[in-house]
């Protein structure tokens, strides 16, 4: 009765994605399978990374969830079992738990090698139907982590863009657009902690300027262009009603900072 | 074992969607999830409230859907929890269920405002998934409605085009395009009542007419703009083996009028 | 506590698609629901047939595959129960199935006539939700399919461009192009049996021509075009990290040769 999550670059509307779901119900009918995104840019392991950082804690204790960006599909890449908290990830070894693990570091990780879990046929091209899936669908049945292979002590690590926190400034970057255009920053909450309410605050992305973090979207008027905390505890950079992201033409990645009139940052 | 269906405007995809599944099954594991759909355009109130009326009571009774297409996120707009029939609805109080109370008043409607159900944080700028997705899960764990808040007597409704029963013609609108590009209108079957099979009738929209209503798409040859009626008991125009919205270029809220050669439409 | 799946042209994100999930759970709550894939092309039958033998048999035993490409709903085409091995299906008698059955004839095919398993009224234009759907969820609750009409002898087929195994040359050609744009052509490995490792065999797709079949995609580096036997065992064309279709301009049905510098291919 456990739950399955799977967050992979395959498109909505795969047939990939069907066949995964198949071959966990084929070894374990009870699974709940859930669908994170299969809308990962192709290959992109790093968005794979963000998105499973702001969803992933959200599920319940135990959830397994089994992440499928892998340009490096049938060469020596390792695929690993990791425990971060209360979650389960089976993923390739590519940086996919980087932005987690930069969080919280893991307290287990596996190398995936016992084959006795793997479909009988694995093709070097789809790890994620004929490996990934059915050790997922294994321990949502109960298997012990530690029969799937033995623990490393290293993993690759994506670089992530830091924030630097000066004295009369915060410089970060876009770190997501969401579906609405949003543009969600590296910038968290915490790093502008007793300072949200403070009106004299500006921050520039690009050619553009606002003043002051709002509550919500509909705190300004459509079309203003707005400062605000997003769900995902990040400064995040919206146009009321409407995408800011096309609308100001703001890539991934584009610079932002927060300053202040007067006065320096507390720590 | 309760059903819980999703309707959003995140987008398909969006892992703002898989953030509310997890929030439910955190509180509610053995929920049953389906999406309703999460393409409702941006925003787009009135779109989410035809789709609501479209599909919600093909699910068992007791049913809870949760409706989040909330423009006012944050503001003092209520959430309320409404039944209609034998489902339940979650939603914030802006119209999304005006379509589904013009045809049955609700039974039900309650202020949401009673913390103890949310999540410990809620953020300004996503009540779906801090308070609709919990509120959720806590009645399809068999959660009293009561318990949410206290009832109220008013609530938003949309205004929606009227239908003109003439004499000698009924004058409706394109209510909606499905993914085919075929035009559903706001006139149904039942104003149509007894006159399906007169071959006497001219449907305009727009530039283009046609006469008869067909009952299914093969009655034509490829190419042929028809009418029938649709599956949601609604007249249809499509182009047989196309996409009429496109080919056509007919938008939402296109006028359509029905007329007949002679006599008037029986009440 | 079975599985049904679904595999349609609606697009993902329609309604119509939570349509058919409310009426199968109206009928047994307990049913497990999977989207194989809603973005067939509209009405393209073939494409539907295609997903349907690369992903139906990873799903276990019993398992009842609902299918609805369906241009000629409403007339007086047959709705099909077929049993192909372990796995059931309820579709259109229109070749959705011929590629699966050309693989292992059907043990089982029924004409489904009975009303009393259709859902009260059905709507001349959506029969998956009025009479595949009901159907597939009775199934699913432990219907007798001998109770869903009587059998049938023949079925339409639909005709699958054959391979061509010649003394020095293997033709065939493009038969999907899957979500990353890499060419899925009709040959498959065991045509090519034993010559999977020789270096000299070359691949010729319009007026691109490759030599040698890799293991994996990043067997080579990223823009180069290159052959590999792809997770359904076909032979693929592909651009390592890129789109192949779409950077080379090749389309489905594109021919696609093999051939050796010398010796004739075993059978």
């Amino acid at each position: 009765m456990g739950i399955i999550t799977l967050t992979t670059d395959f498109g909505t509307g795969s047939p990939y994605v069907a066949a995964m779901k198949g071959v966990i119900l084929s070894i374990d009918p009870g699974a709940t399978i859930v669908d994170i995104t299969h809308d990962i840019a192709a290959q992109d392991v790093r968005e794979g990374a963000i998105v499973l950082a702001d969803v992933a804690e959200r599920f319940p204790a135990e959830t397994i969830h089994v992440a499928v960006v892998d340009p490096g599909v049938g060469t020596d890449r390792a695929i690993l079992y990791v425990r971060i908290g209360s979650q389960q990830y089976v993923c390739p070894d590519n940086g996919l738990l980087s932005r987690l693990t930069s969080r919280t570091p893991p307290s287990k990780v596996i190398r995936v090698t016992n084959a006795e879990f793997f479909l009988g046929e694995v093709s070097p091209t789809f790890h994620g139907r004929d490996i990934m899936a059915p050790v997922a669908a294994h321990l949502c049945g109960g298997l012990d982590p530690e029969q799937l292979g033995s623990p490393v002590e290293t993993w690759s690590e994506l670089d992530w863009p830091e924030v630097r926190l000066k004295s009369d400034r915060i410089e970060g970057e876009v770190l997501r657009i969401d579906s609405f255009g949003n543009l969600v920053t590296n910038i968290t909450a915490d790093m502008l902690e007793g300072r949200l309410t403070d009106g004299r605050v500006c921050i520039v992305c690009n050619i553009y300027e606002t003043w002051g973090i709002y509550a919500t979207y509909a705190d300004q008027l459509p079309g203003m262009f707005i400062a605000l905390i997003g769900s995902t505890g990040h400064l995040e950079l919206a146009v009321v009603s409407d995408d800011a992201a096309s609308r100001l033409g703001i890539p991934l990645g584009a610079p932002v900072s927060v300053s202040w009139e007067s006065g320096d940052i507390g720590s």
